[in-house]
């Protein structure tokens, strides 16, 4: 009845006290700690050493301590037993605060007025834009899509979605996969990428797709906003567009390396607004809790939500 | 039949062109060009130059060319006649893009990420309040308060609302008046000012109002943010509360002198963000066409729509 705990880059010691508040009644283990291999039941993953799950008879399921989960489908010694992923609305509420954050700066040109004020220049453009004016483009409509897609309609913003599969979304103009992804992107002023990382979407964010924005639009060039995963993006054909004016700005929240290294010259780039990955982080107490619902789930023969297709890749 | 156009502070042409295109059988004369005062039946105007209208014994109804209205009421020798204030979507949408804009922007902290992109440091804060753990207060639940409060809520925020006479809001705690004063502002952590000046709200932000705003709330300090008029804030008080860690931080559209002097240490203290009375423009075409509605209206016998109280001075 234990529970391995597989974690790098986040402390582990917080997160094995959590468990062991949450399931008095099982042995948890972090990874380095000795343990059988048969007395595993459950795993919570965060980045694990690939192949830490393999050779594990008994093992049940694998929760996932984030979001996203392509630090464990992307194991190829993942053994063939549910994978869960959290699904949290605080999370996704705080996506959402990014994206609408990220979406009104560049409506509003918050870096511009930034400047103005830096210089002391008092400049009134009266010919603003307004958030109807601006068309965002929201690729993903999962759980976190979908609300951001929501919150940007609110504040006016004229939205549409693109997702693998076709779907249809009272009020939302949607589009789904390479046959839709023309038309989205050329209707779109504002890209907010809230895509999972899989072998199909992984370097979506390259210059041909970049060069396939509205060139019409109101902001005076198209915007990126990535908040998914870093591998979605080339980070040299972002800044080859961006110097090209093929982009008028990005907002970037997960990188190709992070932490983003100090040499990189996104960091300095005038149109490029950085983020140490932090768009929407869990809370653990609500992650752990969630651990300890599946668990109990499992156990009491009811299905499990939120588990992840490992074909699929999300 | 005549339409006097009394401007000062923005260019009079395009008005005067706009309105002789929207009312083509009317006269339009603007101000400095000759008229019979008794020719004038309605007058549009922006920061008139006081006295402007009286003696003008036809006169009907005043229209403003802004959401403001303390331009008028201020005026000692205004006419007894109807005052007209715009009220106008675009321009509610704008101010809610706006305050949401700034009230994220504080939240999320931009500015310190904006300073730490600058030193190329990664540094993923883990205790980031999410907006439902902060409260936001908002002066004035006219037309633009009560829709930058639902904003804000969609958002998550936990927003309340002040205004002078009570109100039952579904899903929105009120307070009212002298009396709720402390009580709404003992909850908040970012006040949101959308009220009118007028001879009781002249100077409200000052020193004794802001030093009863919530010190126990999880931003570090209370924030302001004035989008109303500058007329309603005390700018050596909010610069005192400042420096003395009473106020955290504040984000000013408007200022007591406008445009904002080159010498105000506003512009240069790192916890104040300076916009140039840009929070919500209003379109001048859709200005225009309200004008000329409300002169249809008052003709056709109508009651007319958004009548200020010159006594209540809003
Ligand atoms: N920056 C941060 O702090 C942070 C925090 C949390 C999460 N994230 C990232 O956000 C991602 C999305 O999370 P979520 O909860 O919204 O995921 P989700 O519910 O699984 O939704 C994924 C969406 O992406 C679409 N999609 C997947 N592959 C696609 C493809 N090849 N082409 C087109 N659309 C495709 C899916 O389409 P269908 O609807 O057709 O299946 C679905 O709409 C996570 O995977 C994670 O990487 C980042
Ligand atoms: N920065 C910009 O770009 C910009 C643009 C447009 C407008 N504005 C400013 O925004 C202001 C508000 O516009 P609005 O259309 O929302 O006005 P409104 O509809 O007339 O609403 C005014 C609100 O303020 C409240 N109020 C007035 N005097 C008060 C007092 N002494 N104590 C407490 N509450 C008081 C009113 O209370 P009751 O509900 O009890 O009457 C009402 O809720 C305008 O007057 C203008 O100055 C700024």
């Amino acid at each position: 009845m234990t529970l391995l705990v597989a974690i790098t880059g986040w402390e582990v010691a917080p997160w094995v006290e959590r468990f062991r508040r949450l399931l008095p009644d099982r042995r948890v283990v972090a990874l380095g700690e000795p343990y059988e291999p048969d007395e595993i039941l459950y795993a919570a993953a965060w980045k694990h050493p690939p192949g830490t799950f393999a050779g594990l008879p008994n093992l049940r399921a694998i929760f996932s301590l984030g979001a996203g989960v392509d630090h464990l489908v992307g194991d190829p010694a993942l053994p063939d037993v549910p994978v869960v992923r959290v699904v949290d609305e605080d999370l996704t509420n705080r996506m959402s605060e990014y994206v609408v954050l990220h979406c009104l700066a560049h409506l509003r040109q918050a870096r511009l007025y930034d400047g103005l004020q830096r210089e002391r220049r008092w400049w009134d453009d009266r010919h603003q834009p307004a958030a109807r004016d601006v068309r965002v483009g929201v690729m993903g409509l999962g759980v976190l899509g979908l609300d951001a897609a929501r919150k940007l309609q609110v504040m006016g913003f004229d939205v549409a979605g693109w997702s693998r599969s076709p779907k249809s979304v009272e009020g939302l103009p949607t589009f789904a996969g390479e046959t839709g992804l023309d038309a989205f992107l050329a209707r779109t002023d504002i890209l907010v990428c809230l895509l999972p990382l899989t072998p199909d979407t992984r370097g979506i964010l390259r210059e041909s797709l970049l060069t396939r924005l509205a060139r019409d639009g109101r902001l005076g060039g198209p915007v990126l906003v990535n908040a998914g995963r870093g591998g979605l993006q080339v980070e040299a054909d972002i800044l080859r567009c961006l110097d090209a004016g093929v982009l008028k700005a990005a907002t970037l929240d997960v990188f190709e390396t992070e932490p983003l290294p100090a040499a990189s010259p996104l960091w300095g780039h005038p149109a490029v607004t950085v983020t140490p990955h932090n768009a929407a982080m869990s809370a653990p107490d609500a992650v752990g809790a969630q651990v300890a619902d599946g668990i109990f789930t499992m156990e009491s023969g009811m299905p499990l939500r939120h588990r992840v297709d490992p074909a699929r890749g999300y």
